[in-house]
């Protein structure tokens, strides 16, 4: 049998910070900070091995745990000079639950153990403060009962107001000592009524109740869910931390107070904090009094002041990294209760991080590794001000569909945004769903609220792509006459909104957003993850390169400026939803005959060759990887009676015939449906038309000595077959526009979306000098979930864990995740050297770029935005691939 | 090099009826017919190699390859006593190609080569028959032109025709003798002005030209889309025969004819045939003068027809096969053109197959083996009577959706449907596409045509269910005012016309149709291919079995009639679509609260039970495998306004309450969306209900002492959680339902239909007793194709060689297969005893099955009418499998 109980305490300290799996984070920093020789109030922590052997004997106590328990307790009796128990010196305790990995309130905690009648009177007097003495047993009756008699606090809560009500009084405070002392009564009283036993008055059974009852806490619904969340596993109970009780509340030498080595909202190296003379904890907490700030410490205490900068000195240079500190003061007696590394917000993160190497705490490997994606994510969009963001409530949520914060006011059509920001004004488009005619007044609107469609849909999207915040599927709101309806409440027009697009939050009112800040440090940092990224361990694939996800000049230029090494993925038919376009897309699609066809798409040929120059000129030799027409044509056409006319007074086709073409193009599923290659194969002069442009596109921007590196992509291949044609004709095209010229080195591959695509990877890779693999479209078809329509089973099965993660966020590991390492691994049996990337959400995603990158992949492509996230990630990835952090 | 020439002719033949690889099935038998001493024109045959020789030189003629053939052309000068090129006793030769797999018609054939000007005198002499001598003549130059010289058989027709005109005459048989050498003239010009040169007069010339010609007609469209459509592969090319011409056609001494070993149509051992006096094969085709039937011949020329007969049997015993056999009779000799086993209808295949057994021709394995899937299909559905077919052309086409033929009077609605065949009419449902109100009217027409839908619609499904035939999505057909509009005619209500589910035809008019005959040799077969499937030599799956999908008494009934051993699919909501129960579930779904929910699910329960009872005492003991709620609860609720009304009149529930709850569980990819197991994790207490019923009937039909075997079957299960998470809660109903009853031994498994199931199976065994896979749905996620959408493509995908077959009949080894192949290994890796098995489509078809039993399933499930179907092939698998066939 092993030891189950570490002691902590001056001289006599048997764990350090190694040892968190065993005694929990807290326990173990609680060891190694008595070890440096800080003042740690005393005590012993119960491992998590003993949490377990808990569990596995049917949540019964292991024989000989108490035996050790009173050897920890006679110890800690001996270093306090106090008696567990004693009348008249009581030693009291904490008892708190401590996992290896932070889960801050899920579990529970039983303060000033130890508490009876005879103790109580023995704390009364020596601490010449009654009733701070019956205040702490009345509290520790309630948090018992509560935590470790399975009583309500509102058992309690009844109590105390019917004895305020008696007295006409409103504040406990204004509670005396003799109402204390009656409140205690009606307490057992109550404890007896509820339970059918006395309180407990033995201090040995109050801590055996109570360190039980943390062992239970471990699996209570709340922890479990908080682990599901969080994405905690692995770990295999709570420690429990027994530990003598000090007091800030003893007097005006006494106090207590939280705070943290640096600021961790900016970064700064400035000792921050806030503290209470004469007063616990909790009072901190309840927000009864306000603290005062740190510095004033200075002036009241300036010697306990000292000791605390000197223990923050010593923590930080010690921990290697930002603590936040719990202290308390006891008669002039600077506790240290917790130290832990803090947490902060992103320009923090970036801030510290870079310092602390200039300081020569860490190294730049640990620097990387310190700032989070979640970080990053802060940096690059408005938020809304996080310290004035508690004082709204949302109203209404729906999809994040596009990150960002956005402020302004409604309007109901595109045309009204535009006629509107014309006038000077931010507006928010409230639609219930876009269509590609709205392009124009996304694009002047501060951000996007649509009541239908999803993660996919048209407005989440074109949304992203702009970087427009955007708020999808809000399916509580109505729109009716420049309406806009939640619940009961009709708003106008007009008026102010807020979106979150981080979170789905729609907000009544003009929030105050905080613009995104792109500081040097963060360069710096991201600089530092590029070094990474180019010395992976990996031989054969030294470097994984970050692409971004961009249509247009603007979303090129910027994605280069963020440190794409080109684009992974240039979605062509968004070019075709732009006003002038759409008419001959359209047009396109009604024509009668080949030759109708081919008319209008010689005029959009012009449009797209001019687009994709831009893209080659901007990128100047970065690969430009451009995906051929993938939806369904019936997403082109128009949707209600008016467009219907206008497109049949344009071209002279009749309206019944525009009729008869969209109900023919109606589909089922269209996720499904007749797109992707497949048009290429029965439409082939689409394709055509595109795989031109883009090699006259290479060719002129080529003639101005600026290099070109054109990828044809060919999406949803899921035969041999497809590409292999599709290829060819592509091929027969180029000879024919490039007529020899052998500086346009182009080459041609295939997404792999579709299952039986990485299934059968071996023989497409014949026909594919590159592999993309659209993450998004495959984890549709793996899992048979539509992204449009997820929506109404996806909250429940997240809220069941039935999934612990949104697929559609993180790639899934085991099932999408094999299919991608059966494609991988098929497409390399066959060509050792194939490109293989990944474009769609997860290219921006944290766990999945290092999925991607344990796989071999060459590169990941994402929004633009999301850029500096991937070059991070990935440069994290090759890190700890490394083993290199320090 | 080897050699390249085989001869074949009295006393000197090299090849045998095993060379069919080398020498083609024609070569071969040619061959072998030799050596059994039957007199066969002599000749020789150009080995398959040479062809691919040929391909491989770049379409040029192998060296040495002439020398080789001058060497067997002098060979069959001595054997004939006449010489190629000799002017008073020509050899004239046929030169015809011959593949190892019969392509009728598919590649080129020259007769009569040989002929110029002076050995065309020669033969006129010789045959005493200058008229005979100069069409054959003009009939060798037209052939030659268009099959070597790459001529039109156009150029040709136009001389024929102006001379006729000129002549004033209407029949090629009323050209004189100088006509025909006009027309020779004629033709050798035209062939000079088209070709640039003259027509050849070298008979080694045109023997060459007639060799490569027939080589390079291997890789004609035709041939080439031939090989495709019937799943030829593997081959390298065509043999060439060249052999000495005879001539039906000499005087009344000669004749030609075809001849059956067996009756080809019932199987009767009756020699049958047809002959014409004095004429050649081509006479015969033409269809001028009317053959006269084989018995005949005995009375005309009693030593020939002896002769024949004697060969005939000598030909069956040494093939052991009904045989097709061609001859001719030149001036009173009897030879045999050519043998091969003949084709049969289903009723002859089943016929032939058993007396061949009791005559111990063959093994009962051979007898298995020579029954093929398609003749069984024949045999279970009304046809159209094959003799008359010709007469009737289809005025559209649309899916084969339901197999059998069905002629009737057309009507628009399923009440009117009902109404008429009160009165004792026939009719055909026709409507744009079907929903549950018409499940009466469908059951009582003949068969079902819809506009709309795809092979799995509600038409589809309920249809194949029902065993009626339908012809689903035939696009072009239009319904108006009970009017039904195909093109430009317009017909109505009453009007005949008649389906044929089997191939998508539409026909106008009522067709004769020949009802299905399940005979006594039929069992027999069948019998034999169950005693097959009973031992496999795989040690571990000793057997093969074979279950039904069916719903219905009636359904299971006929099921086990067909030899089904159980149940493998039995669709729970087809029993929610009849008119009295349809209401109630739509009482449950718009339900606002659980409460009203399990109300109107406590009226579902009843019928459920019973209908669970029906099947349970059916199948007595056979596994009932009864999968869950599938489909999307949209699919249940009303479509149009009326039906609305009435719903809301019935329930109380407003109809805005109604619309909005249509509107909420509107889907884009209902596909993709919320059914199967998601509805069992959101709707708890459908499942409940379900699980309930089916123990409930368990128990009900246990007590009558009939051994039931209830397996609970989920759905769409995509994660372990979700199988994890409804097991338990269905173990929980059954302790609850089963109140400790040992006597039910039920078991919980789930299909495996989305591809996340196949690759995480190791960890969805560890909660399933059994997988079924669901190759539909499979099949859908797997490719990302709908199949109700795929007709906008899969028509052209075909056609361009894209998909050589659908994979929603053909199981698709390569893609859906490999998941299977993973699913199965990982799910039995964790159980080794996980009993596996296939439900929908694929459970029926023959190359499926083929696939299922080599990976190692333990059941094939598959509409009732396809049990036999399934078990032949079953059998025949084990066959294989066993090497057995003799």
């Amino acid at each position: 049998m092993s030891k189950r109980v570490y002691f902590f305490g001056k001289g006599h300290t048997e764990g350090s910070a190694e040892d968190k799996n065993l005694l929990g984070g807290k326990g173990a920093n609680l060891a190694e900070m008595t070890s440096l020789g800080i003042q740690v109030p005393p005590g012993f922590t119960i491992t998590t091995d003993t949490c377990a052997e808990y569990y596995e004997l049917g949540k019964t106590m292991p024989e000989g745990l108490l035996n050790e328990i009173q050897k920890n307790l006679a110890l800690l009796e001996r270093l306090t000079e106090k008696g567990f128990g004693d009348e008249e010196n009581p030693l009291l305790v904490s008892v708190r639950s401590g996992a290896a990995v932070s889960m801050p309130g899920m579990m529970d905690t039983v303060l000033n153990l130890g508490l009876n009648d005879k103790t109580t009177e023995g704390l009364a007097k020596r601490s010449k403060n009654r009733r701070f003495a019956m205040d702490a047993y009345r509290r520790f009756i309630n948090m018992y009962g509560n935590v470790v008699l399975g009583m309500t606090h509102g058992d309690f809560e009844h109590e105390i107001s019917s004895l305020k009500k008696e007295r006409s009084i409103e504040l406990d405070t204004d509670l005396t000592v003799d109402d204390l002392e009656e409140l205690i009564r009606r307490y057992k009283a109550v404890v007896l009524k509820k339970t059918g036993t006395s309180f407990p008055s033995d201090p040995i059974d109050q801590l055996t109740g109570a360190i039980l009852a943390v062992f239970g806490s471990w699996n209570n619904d709340r922890a479990i869910k908080y682990r599901r969340i969080n994405d905690i596993s692995g770990l295999q109970g709570t420690a429990v931390n027994i530990q003598a009780m000090v007091f800030g509340n003893f007097g005006d030498n006494s106090g207590t107070g939280v705070c943290f080595s640096r600021d961790a909202s900016t970064g700064e190296n400035y000792f921050y904090g806030e503290y209470l003379i004469n007063a616990q904890g909790e009072d901190v907490v309840a927000g009864i009094r306000t603290p005062e700030p740190l510095a004033k410490l200075e002036e009241v205490k300036p010697q306990q002041y000292k000791e605390l900068v000197a223990v923050k000195k010593q923590l930080e240079q010690h921990y290697r990294d930002m603590q936040d500190i719990e202290f308390t003061i006891e008669e002039g007696v600077l506790y240290i209760l917790q130290t832990r590394n803090g947490k902060r917000t992103g320009q923090a993160a970036v801030q510290i991080a870079v310092d602390m190497v200039s300081e020569g705490l860490i190294s730049k490997e640990t620097a990387v590794l310190r700032v989070t994606s979640a970080h990053l994510d802060q940096l690059f969009h408005p938020m809304i001000d996080a310290s004035k963001r508690k004082n709204f409530r949302s109203v209404v949520k729906g999809l994040n569909a596009s990150p960002g914060a956005a402020a302004g006011q409604v309007v109901f059509s595109a045309e009204d945004a535009e006629d509107w920001v014309q006038q000077g004004k931010k507006v928010l488009l409230v639609r219930n769903e876009t269509s590609p005619e709205d392009i124009g007044g996304m694009n002047v609107a501060q951000g996007i609220l649509t009541a239908t469609g999803g993660m996919t849909s048209h407005a989440a999207v074109v949304a992203r792509g702009m970087g427009r915040p955007c708020v999808a599927g809000c399916r509580d709101i109505r729109i009716e006459d420049k309406k806009l309806i939640i619940g009961d409440t009709i708003y106008n027009e007009g008026d102010y909104f807020t979106i979150d697009g981080n979170t789905g939050e729609v907000f009544v009112g003009e929030l105050p957003l905080e613009e995104p800040k792109v500081s040097e440090e963060l360069n710096i940092v991201l600089r530092w993850a590029d070094e990474y990224r180019k010395k992976s361990p990996r031989a054969s694939r030294p470097n994984i390169n970050v692409r971004a996800n961009a249509d247009t000049r603007e979303q090129a230029e910027n994605a280069r400026k963020l440190g794409a090494e080109g684009i992974g993925l240039c979605r062509t038919e968004h070019m075709f939803f732009s006003e002038e376009r759409i008419l001959h897309f359209r047009r396109m699609i009604i024509s009668s005959s080949v030759e109708e066809r081919k008319a209008a798409l010689a005029v959009l040929l012009k449009y797209q060759q001019k687009d994709f120059e831009d893209l080659f000129e901007v990128m100047e030799g970065f690969p430009v990887t451009i995906r051929l027409l993938d939806p369904p044509l019936h997403e082109f056409l128009p949707q209600d009676a008016d467009q219907i006319k206008e497109l049949a007074n344009i071209t002279g086709v009749g309206e019944s015939d525009i009729r008869a073409t969209i109900a023919s193009l109606h589909e089922m599923n269209p996720m499904l449906g007749h797109r992707g290659c497949r048009l290429g194969i029965t439409y082939p002069e689409i394709y055509d038309m595109q795989v031109r442009a883009i090699l006259q596109a290479a060719l002129s921007v080529s003639k101005k000595e600026i290099p070109v590196r054109p990828e044809i992509m060919i999406p949803l291949v899921g035969t041999e077959a497809e590409l292999k044609d599709l290829r060819a004709r592509a091929e027969a095209i180029a000879s024919e526009t490039l007529e020899g010229n052998k500086d346009i080195d182009y080459v041609i591959g295939t997404m792999i979306e579709i299952p039986r695509a990485a299934l059968t990877a071996d023989r497409i890779a014949e026909h594919a000098d590159f592999f993309s693999f659209g993450t998004n479209d495959l984890t549709q078809l793996t899992y048979g979930y539509s992204r449009d329509d997820i929506n109404s089973f996806l909250p429940e099965y997240l809220e069941k864990g039935i999934l612990t993660k949104d697929p559609f966020q993180t790639l899934d590991a085991d099932g999408v995740g094999s299919l991608i390492h059966i494609g991988l691994k098929k497409g390399r049996s066959v060509k050792k050297d194939l490109k293989i990337g990944v474009c769609g959400e997860h290219g921006g995603d944290a766990d999945s770029i290092e999925f991607v990158y344990k796989q071999g992949f060459d590169y990941v492509s994402c929004s633009p935005l999301r850029v500096p996230q991937a070059r991070l990630v990935a440069g994290q990835s090759v890190i700890k691939d490394l083993g290199a952090a320090s």
